[in-house]
């Protein structure tokens, strides 16, 4: 439960108190506004604040393509025209901000996204909470022996146990000695800039992160995608469900065309060609290699 | 005039409907929601809408550096803390897109501004308006003899006549051209991608332009300065005019801090460290060049 | 002929004297350095410096993912395989930076790719040279009457002749006045700033563009292609021509995966997989609008 | 000593095998390429490649100024006049790409500077060193009792020797966890994206981190300050050094005008010019509030 009783009144606070505006408003996002949804076991997504709605899409393209826009007669048609064309600067007109409390070892993944403005709990002034991410035992998963990035099975038995004492001892004894060493009681106390240098990667930290819709959904591609880590595509899925009822035109659209879509080569696209003329076509006789041939069988079935 | 009575019209209406929503709503801004403010002849700048308030910039603050900031105890101390230290992340937090006509050398200026979302009207797809930027008779300036990049008295009498004449009948005449080559009637008709090239840069376009409170700060900084052009500094002031109802506190503290305040050299400060002890400090001795010096005499009055 | 003698003196000058260094060296690229590549009538692009080649983007990939990348014995491979999973931030580990002379109209469409670093001759301290872009006859295309961004035919006759004389016309009166108009002979001369708002915006400009190689790939591939105005594509085309050059194992993996592939959505995909079991799909079944179904049937031929 | 004899020996081969380039060669900088300066215990920074020298700062503002630069006759002081009045383009067409091993809790802080090229080092694929930055006593600092964010004088006797304990045994038994759980000696063997989140944040990871020259003097600005983490410091402190060697007049520029300068607000320059006519200030009669007016003084001395 990441939540503690004074932060669900102050959201039950924020929820009470609608006031009047002239701008664009979501009915679908005013649903999701302060309220946190959980994930993993101690983190949480909520927004803090948004920007536009479908309607902001199209209407900045209209502005943009003005008469080239008339013959498509209506929003969703033209949402999936410039989602279809890569036309980004529309979906950019929309602005989301959401509080996020997440892992340190996510927390790094997650920056690398650069276009995106971002406030950070710093342990450098304040002291950070005694809260781990502990993997629940269904995902607490094996190397992958043909993947070098990848998961296989989840451990059991002795192996599992052992796993999930080390973390919880190692993050409890390091947490200890963290306190202990900034303690000013009796002694000096070590500078907390210096002390957090002893905490794991899954200690928890927070941050209010603000982005515009196109690159949230580049962000959302790479790491609600089937190969990203569970961990941080737990989160992804958890900003998809909020999307979907912000912007549902767009959202469906990204679906169909990102999400569910493939990028298929020069090479790839001469095959489909091939095999739809009849043409028996091997990983052989591809122009591909076998890594490539493998995904290709993938994409297309 | 540069809105047209159908314009008026949806500004009335799009004012007169407003909504509930749970979001930070700034009172200030709702004012200008939609409302077109003039800016030289034909040009405009408009808010099609925002997000957040001062509020917004303490709350991202807070968590940042959250217990090291208790010691402040009200939001303006806190933002000018934050203004004065350059902590610009919570100033990004804030958003405001705007509308904006313009003419095209402005724009020019304007976009080389990277930090921000814009879709402008494309002479691609669409015609361009017959509007062309005309400067009064006082904005006629001569060309500085001091400054490469600066501007003189205005000129007047024939000289004034002559380029007000030139103007106007060039804009006319390039305008009259475009519209018969891209005419269908009669005749195939040349590409609008193509003929837009025979419009002289003071034509009016127009344009979304979306970027955060930081970014837009250090525009207004740059474009508001004295130093910019005159047919862009309307338009920062404009903005500037908007941002100080928007965010009272943060526009306070910005013309403090940056419009009225200047950066000293290591060598400017030493110069003023020796004339505050009664030294008799000269550009001969002050380790300054003869255009360092100007400047530093400018700022310490 | 775009450059002038004394250009070509500077240019001889500059290739005359190599120096020493420790870098990594791209052979294919120091062919290059400093050469004009005439573009349009008056255009050209040339490069004046690089950093990194093929090696300096596995050398990186190396650094990430580590043992990761043992299984790809070759660069090449390695190469393919980071191009084909949009791993992105090897390809940015190099840079290219170009001169380039275009129009303005082309400038200000290249401008929109932000994440570049750009220094452009500027009209408010210097003065702009007489020589404006005038397509050649092949070039002066008709606007398309099915597609509103497009070119149909080129126009012939009479109209051709017309658009030419206006064009050519329209730019020397213009230039004319702006010379006559700045000119401080026997007059004050209006500030060059506000003399350049009566240049059509086939007047050429000129700047330094520096950008790495990730962004320079996305540029191409929206710039090169076939629906790109004609007159930025050939300054694409010409930049393609370099950069196979320079980084040739990632130039043509860019050719297979970018250029020569496509983007298809969930429901295209599905119907590959539908016609791959000998299922007759046509767009009343596909799920797909008109638009999309023509665009689909393009790509699988 | 951070380099290990293989290292050591493919860097002295890098060093020993120069080639003949046509581009612009920094002499300074050719002495730095590829040897590691050592920072912390075990970290470094090397120069891996950079572009451009002080020449392809003016060469570029010589583009964008044309004229407006004759007036200026000599490269530094040409270099010096960009630097005083922000124009920061033409400091952007220099690059330099750094390698460089460094504390997780120093790259958290170093990745906050957005505008930049990153390829870390990924624990999700790789296996991390064991190493960990164990601070030397001297640094062993504690924490402010004036400032949140600071450091006061080193700990000493039983609390300095039990944090290094903390210090050393957490990391060496976490690591020996880690190690562990990730063999598949005689077990599945966890997955090391899992793995990592029991490593604390002082062991070291690396990056290759590329960057123009105008965003590395701003980073150098901030981390160089004395009021940034000592850790970090100590990197742009190295930093420091060579770019004084890449770029001596960019370098020297940076010094006088952001190092060693200083911003002044509206109510602070007014204070200056109050006190150089002989009036009294003081905080009371000054408008600033006790923590400015104790900067101020600072400043001024």
């Amino acid at each position: 439960m990441p939540l503690s009783p004074e932060q669900q009144a102050e959201i039950d606070e924020l929820r009470s108190a609608p006031t009047q505006t002239l701008r664009a408003t979501a009915p679908g996002m005013e649903q999701h506004l302060y309220t946190a949804h959980p994930v993993l076991d101690h983190g949480f997504v909520r927004v803090i604040d948004y920007m536009g709605d479908d309607n902001a899409i199209t209407q900045a393209a209209r502005v943009s393509y003005g008469k080239g826009t008339k013959s498509v007669q209506n929003d969703e048609g033209l949402i999936r025209y410039l989602m279809r064309h890569w036309h980004s600067t529309p979906f950019e007109m929309c602005e989301i901000k959401l509080h996020v409390k997440l892992p340190v070892f996510v927390a790094r993944q997650w920056i690398r996204h650069r276009t995106a403005n971002v406030n950070e709990y710093s342990a450098r002034y304040s002291i950070l909470d005694r809260e781990f991410y502990i993997p629940a035992p269904d995902d607490l998963a094996a190397q992958s022996t043909i993947n070098n990035q990848g998961r296989g099975e989840a451990l059991t038995g002795e192996e599992a146990e052992r796993v999930l004492r080390y973390l919880r001892d190692d993050a409890t004894r390091c947490y200890d000695h963290y306190e202990e060493m900034i303690s000013d009681d009796g002694q000096q106390g070590l500078a907390r800039e210096l002390a957090r240098m002893n905490l794991p990667a899954n200690v928890y930290t927070q941050w209010y992160w603000k982005v515009d819709l196109h690159n949230l959904l580049h962000f959302l591609r790479l790491r609600a995608d089937a190969h990203a880590q569970y961990e941080i595509r737990v989160y992804a899925d958890a900003i998809c469900n909020i999307t979907a009822d912000w912007v549902p035109f767009a959202y469906k659209a990204f679906e169909d065309y990102r999400m569910g879509g493939a990028t298929l080569s020069s090479t790839a696209l001469n095959c489909v060609r091939r095999m739809l003329k009849g043409e028996d076509v091997t990983q052989e006789n591809s122009g591909m290699s076998k890594g490539e041939w493998r995904e290709f069988k993938g994409v297309i079935g």
